[in-house]
């Protein structure tokens, strides 16, 4: 297997995008993206395409040949996957997969999703194809039900008070202030939280992440190929797994954790061969307050039962301990699902470059976390900077 | 990279399945699969599942884990891969590629849709997503009518009569009749079809593959290991290729070939080391009768602008020079469109193993063709009985 490099990134603004397209969004993320990695078009080999329900919110399917052929990429295999707020990270490891084992020398991922120009009831019907819905579904659950739940299951098991909780969403908000691409520009405290409208108890709104539009673009090579362009500053991919946990709510097990996260921070370690010491930072799946919470515990990031405490103590602030989601995460940044998981990376690469908005101080080595549906499916990557 | 042999398949039948859901069809499909190949659940390694709009006309997506997690896998890799109607070829490509580099050594392929439960102008729209809507779609075209149109143009190029064109018709509904897992169970003749209603000038109803429900599924490993379970007769995959052409028709250059059908083509001959003299039959992506035509002539089967005629002439025919679509193609088997691509590989592998219902005496090598959108993806794959 080769190593794997990341040579240009590129994002539009997470936000509201109605005046352009998904494919559009899409192109000018890539556009960004090649440019940064300072490669022609022509040499791109393939394209791997995350997105969840352009179908359902645009009517447009077969984004990746579409947005190739608008791109005037070369004839090559150009692929969309899909595993609901997943499909970014999905999309990054195929790409991974595609250059490390010489299917092609440089790859093209992009994530896009375009949502916010339909009624919030028919973004929510979008949002349950994620869920089983023969169990799940049919029993009345939305996303915010499902994290309704873990959250009082949570609470209940910990003690975690409110104010611990949302200490998650008080400082993504905070994070989401510094970066030019986040959708949610403004500084909360747990009192505005508290006098949020009520989503799905005990979740409040500035809990819950936004419905976004936005795409994101990474261009990856060999290490190698990587080397001899004299580009910058090189990040190399020490990771990329991709892990499936349970479909349904009813055989999760445990409500406080989810598996998928589990496995797939077990054999990213394995993989790259450090442990979650050696982190500088982490970019996670927040698409709740309590999400991070539970995303913390899962990494291996701090001791189960611990995570909303921890938060609420600032560890994971910018210049805390092991800093969290420094873009703002979903809770600030933004949720445009099949960008999300690449969205993770490009943060990450600029963290790792030393070119973040957040920069923690010598960031050498970063993780990224993207979950999908009732955590039926995960990816996460270790990037390093390269020494 | 390693040998790729397919060592079980299953299928659901083609037709109308108002009473079970798109992955209860899915599971029916891969159960039979794994069955077939004698190969415990547990060493598969890799789920990819092809699919087109569950989430528009089913209203769930995240179908790879979820079918994955109700068939009791292990927590593996499991991707949703689309590219309208090649989505199934795009699934079994990849699946060969994590044999074929290592990634696994037992891959899962699993192609489903279901689409006959909804009215025909929903099932029109959802079948509009693999179109680019920002051209072709805007300005009033339907698939009906972009084959209408390749129609008119091939006509007047070649002088081809309808009677030319419709043979096809008359010959895959014929096949059709006697394969047990067909939707279309009606023998046609040429007068039936121009009796039958206009659909879009000058296709008629039975120039047109029905809307149909069902999954196939596949089971792949390496040819190492396939040899060493003692499974009866062995298919080997020669080539597996996917490429990308157009995705609007003004850039499309000759109106009356996909490019992505003939580069795939020249891929796949090149890397199966074969020409197209050395097939024993094709399945091909008869979604009308004259995409036959089309694919006959960009496949390298006919000589350019003869391909109607040579069908009218019976060349094509189960007993003719090159069967084509001996399953009755999409035109009488049906087009579930996800499952398409890799139903094609199911009768593909009857055929060689010679128990195929149209069985072509002592074939030893066939060709699969899947064709997604307006051109804009194709997956091209060679297979041979293990000599």
């Amino acid at each position: 297997m080769r190593s794997v490099s990341i040579l240009g990134i590129g994002s539009t603004p997470f936000g509201l995008h109605h005046d352009q397209s998904i494919e559009q969004l899409a192109e000018q993320a890539a556009i960004e993206a090649i440019f940064d990695s300072g490669i022609e078009r022509e040499r791109i080999g393939v394209l791997y395409f995350g997105n969840f329900v352009s179908g359902v919110l645009n009517g447009q399917e077969i984004l990746a040949g579409l947005v190739a052929d608008n791109l005037g990429l070369p004839n090559i295999p150009c692929t969309k996957v899909e595993g609901a707020c997943a499909s970014g990270g999905i999309a990054f490891r195929h790409a991974c997969l595609a250059i490390a084992t010489g299917q092609c020398d440089v790859a093209l991922v992009i994530g896009a999703e375009r949502m916010s120009h339909k009624a919030s009831n028919e973004v929510t019907a979008a949002l349950n194809c994620a869920m089983n819905n023969a169990t799940d579904g049919r029993v009345g659950l939305t996303f915010p039900g499902v994290f309704g739940l873990i959250w009082s299951a949570y609470a209940e098991r910990t003690g975690a008070t409110r104010e611990d909780i949302s200490a998650v969403a008080v400082k993504n908000k905070w994070n989401g202030l510094k970066n030019p691409l986040a959708q949610m520009k403004k500084s909360i405290t747990a009192e505005d939280i508290l006098n949020s409208p009520l989503i799905c108890d005990p979740l409040r709104l500035y809990d819950c992440c936004p419905i976004s539009d936005g795409a994101s673009a990474l261009v990856l090579t060999t290490s190698e190929i990587a080397k001899s362009t004299g580009h910058g500053q090189l990040i190399d991919v020490l990771a990329s797994v991709q892990t499936r946990g349970s479909a349904h709510l009813s055989t999760q097990g445990d409500p406080c954790s989810f598996g998928a996260t589990v496995e797939a921070a077990r054999q990213a370690y394995a993989t790259a061969n450090i442990s979650s010491n050696d982190l500088d930072f982490v970019e996670l799946h927040d698409c709740f307050s309590i999400a991070e919470v539970i995303d913390s515990e899962d990494l291996g990031l701090i001791k189960r039962g611990h995570g909303a405490r921890w938060a609420a103590e600032g560890n994971s602030a910018v210049s805390g301990m092991m800093p969290i989601n420094t873009s703002g995460g979903l809770l600030a940044k933004g949720h445009p699902v099949g960008a999300t998981g690449v969205s993770q990376i490009y943060e990450a690469v600029k963290q790792l470059r030393g070119t973040h908005a957040n920069q923690v101080p010598n960031a050498e080595i970063g993780m990224t976390h993207n979950l999908g549906g009732t955590g039926v499916v995960c990816t996460v990557n270790i990037l390093a900077r390269r020494s």
